[in-house]
């Protein structure tokens, strides 16, 4: 996959002139680390949505923060836009670099700075790995709930910038919920305080504003977390079922039997046989779709969810139930599903993943969806997703080497985005918009909604340096692209005026 | 109480002809309810911080939402602000009219528009009752968790408006954790979606950004909120202390054991006997403070960690602990705890309540720092507050018509607020700050954090003629009321660049 069918900015940038901007730089930060060799360069050109790549003009490695405020405050006097990289694990080419753009890289910043037990928070900088919380957390028996799957290598500074997600969501929130205070530095170099560790802070919450603004709105220097007592028990029920669409009934049913699972994950046929053939995890590879439903709290409790949840898996028409007799099954149960991306992976040359939101009563029917745009575009797709927050993971298996599938593949994707908006969801649950889902957001959004976000930028980044070409796509773009903002199919307002 | 002293708006805006706004808006609105003349205005010269009385220009009573937006767009063209409210029922006053504005009333719009059991979820129209949506989601097992104290009265609309909180926010959560989508109108007139139905949303959080806004931004519309499984049981503890600082110790050990109560709150000596005297709740009178501790959940867990809390508290010195021992004691403890405020009113001509929030741990420091400023300006204060969430609320008891009593008291309530922020809380924490708090704004935040707020509010209403004069003070407003920023006492960056 390339990008050459999208390699353009969003908007015009003048031209730069690298050597004078180096030069500048080093004058003004004598001390900051900037490579700016071809070679040095090189192992920067992407993030984790690998298919896009661009060479950074720069890529500045700071260790300190008055590094960070000079850095931006000289992009901001040249000109010169600024990309914020955390550890570079994003799927959504959110840290692409940009050939005209400073790449500004985070990862030195990796210091705990403190654990308070007594307020369950944690103080950290930006670079720090999100699984070193929970590490340093559980002497005291906390942990930090959100755990993407790139949980041993991404730091919590791209989680704020993506509002992060993972497998218990569903009970624990995303990023937002589990962060209370930033600090941050602006394009003009300031420092600003977002949230606070009291309740509530006064003024608009630009600390909901910042998590998942992707960079575009300041650079995120340090973060405070909420940490959780870790559960004093957790068990894992797996059921099959014969049919897809029954699964995504029965996850339905759960929830509306009153139980909130710590995690709730749904596989399709495809991906039981991808991930029982990679990591024999113990699936029934002749089902039509698993789900793991994980029970987390006091033991006595999780016992009696767990006959609950058994009852309701069994009235939903599940084939076979079963729980893990031991944390040993209950790992090997979740390491199938943990490694089903890279499982689907040795199917195909290639994959597309996506990452939709929809109501959870709507599963059945977008499975349904799915399936349909899948035998009319004849190429395969995995589903392996968390069920319970609606969260879709569509895998679409295409070779790149065969003349139009990556076409095919992406057109195949917006499809199944655009069934997502319809039903009332998103086009991203957790892994942002980035470079990749930019022109999705032109289904998501109306002309006004996106004219107010851009404006909303504007008021921290008014010359738009800080990742320009991301997250919110011009209406230009959106013209050219030709999207039409998809209206979900909610119930009309009796009084609704016409515009 | 008046409020010569503070009357001003901040920012200057043009004479307006009543007059011929009055025409204007007939003319474009027909069918249109607009109030006009001085005895129709008197009732809603105020909200619940009754203190502040400003007569409306003009109240317009809509009841349909192509009325509001089509008022909205001749106001802007008019140049007329606006002025949103609810049930009135906040105590901020941030529903305080303008002599020069309109006020938009949205009572009328009080429908609930569907209630979904299976997505727990609610649609509501803005002027929906807090108390109703639970009403209305009982038979489900369902119901709404934030509860102001004003929640028979209050509407939905204004929860959201002032990110409204109440006992059950340690556990569930402010206003903005428990709704996940609203319908907005600009003040163009033109309609936005905020958040949706599923998990997240991409591009910028403007429904995190919208709530707690104070009508800033735009006018809300239709809400959708999550609704919360009815627990299965709850029961409370009553301790008693012997030392006020003792009691806010024990809060903080409660969390610390690992036990997230429903409700934790606390009552110093003047709130008990207030409100023994008033409700007859069965308080212990000689008790410098009580901890009321509400446990829900399932049957057993919620008897392990009554338990808990009982070993706890003795731990922490408690004099007396009681369990109610039914339903009926219960709600006769927790009475005496709703009716504190009118209790304490009982006992002095006038009482100014504050809203101060403070990171748990500093709860006994704090609790010494206002018994020391209360000698000091030799006025009594009453503490009864949300103490698990750090949610303080001193009453400070004053006669208005002795002379200066009334600048004393808002005197010390801003030196309490000070200190608040000093310790590292914020001036409010569920009442919001309206036109009340508005000089200590710029205690909270710095000249660089107020004029970002300026811009983001620029963002949606560039000409600021929603709610003008609410929420976020001028700089100029700031010099002239003499506020400096005060920092939080928080560790200092051990790199921090220097300003």
């Amino acid at each position: 996959m390339n990008i050459l069918h999208d390699d353009r900015l969003d908007g015009e940038l003048p031209r730069i002139d690298k050597a004078a901007v180096l030069a500048e730089l080093q004058r003004a930060v004598p001390d900051l680390t900037l490579l700016h060799r071809e070679e040095d360069l090189r192992p920067f050109e992407c993030d984790g949505l690998s298919a896009y790549r661009v060479l950074p003009m720069l890529v500045a490695l700071p260790e300190t923060l008055e590094q960070v405020a000079t850095l931006l405050k000289r992009c901001r006097a040249l000109g010169v836009p600024v990309v914020t990289r955390g550890a570079g694990t994003g799927l959504s080419g959110g840290a692409l670099p940009l050939e005209q753009g400073v790449l500004l890289v985070m990862s030195r910043f990796d210091r705990i700075l403190d654990i308070d037990p007594d307020a369950r928070t944690a103080r950290l900088q930006p670079g720090v790995r999100n699984l070193a919380i929970s590490e340093a957390a559980a002497p005291y028996g906390l942990y930090y709930a959100p755990d993407p799957s790139s949980q041993i290598a991404c730091s919590i500074g791209g989680n704020v910038a993506e509002n992060a997600g993972g497998v218990h969501c569903l009970k624990y929130g995303l990023t937002v919920h589990n962060v209370i205070k930033v600090e941050v530095l602006t394009i003009e170099g300031e420092r600003m305080t977002l949230g606070s560790e009291a309740l509530d802070a006064p003024g608009f919450d630009l600390l909901a504003l910042f998590t998942g603004s992707e960079g575009m709105l300041g650079v995120v220097t340090e973060i405070t977390v909420k940490l959780l007592p870790k559960p004093e028990t957790a068990k894992v029920l797996m059921a099959s079922f014969d049919d897809v669409e029954k699964a995504g009934r029965a996850v339905g049913d759960i929830i509306a039997a009153g139980i909130i699972p710590g995690g709730l994950e749904m596989m399709d046929n495809l991906a039981i046989r991808a991930a029982e053939d990679f990591i024999r995890a113990g699936y029934p590879v002749e089902a039509e779709a698993i789900l793991l439903c994980e029970l987390d709290g006091v033991e006595a409790d999780v016992d009696d969810d767990c006959e609950t949840v058994r009852r309701v898996l069994e009235a939903a028409g599940a084939t076979g139930i079963q729980q893990a007799r031991d944390e040993a099954e209950r790992a090997k149960f979740w390491a199938g599903r943990k490694n089903a991306f890279p499982a689907v992976g040795r199917m195909s040359p290639d994959y597309y993943c996506m990452d939709g939101t929809i109501p959870r009563r709507e599963l059945p029917r977008v499975l349904k969806g799915i399936a349909d745009l899948s035998e009319a575009y004849g190429l395969r797709v995995a589903n392996v997703f968390h069920a319970g927050d609606g969260n879709m993971h569509p895998l679409i298996l295409f070779d790149a080497n065969r003349e139009g599938e990556l076409e095919q593949a992406e057109a195949l994707g917006g499809k199944i985005l655009e069934l997502c908006v319809e039903v009332g969801g998103s086009i991203t649950g957790e892994h942002g918009v980035g470079r990749e889902k930019i022109n999705q957001m032109c289904a998501q959004f109306s002309p006004d909604e996106i004219t107010t976000f851009h404006a909303v930028k504007a008021a921290f980044d008014p010359e738009r340096l800080l990742n320009p070409g991301k997250n919110i796509p011009t209406l230009a773009r959106c013209a050219e692209f030709g999207a039409m903002h998809v209206h979900a199919n909610q119930l009309p307002h009796p009084d609704l005026p016409r515009f």
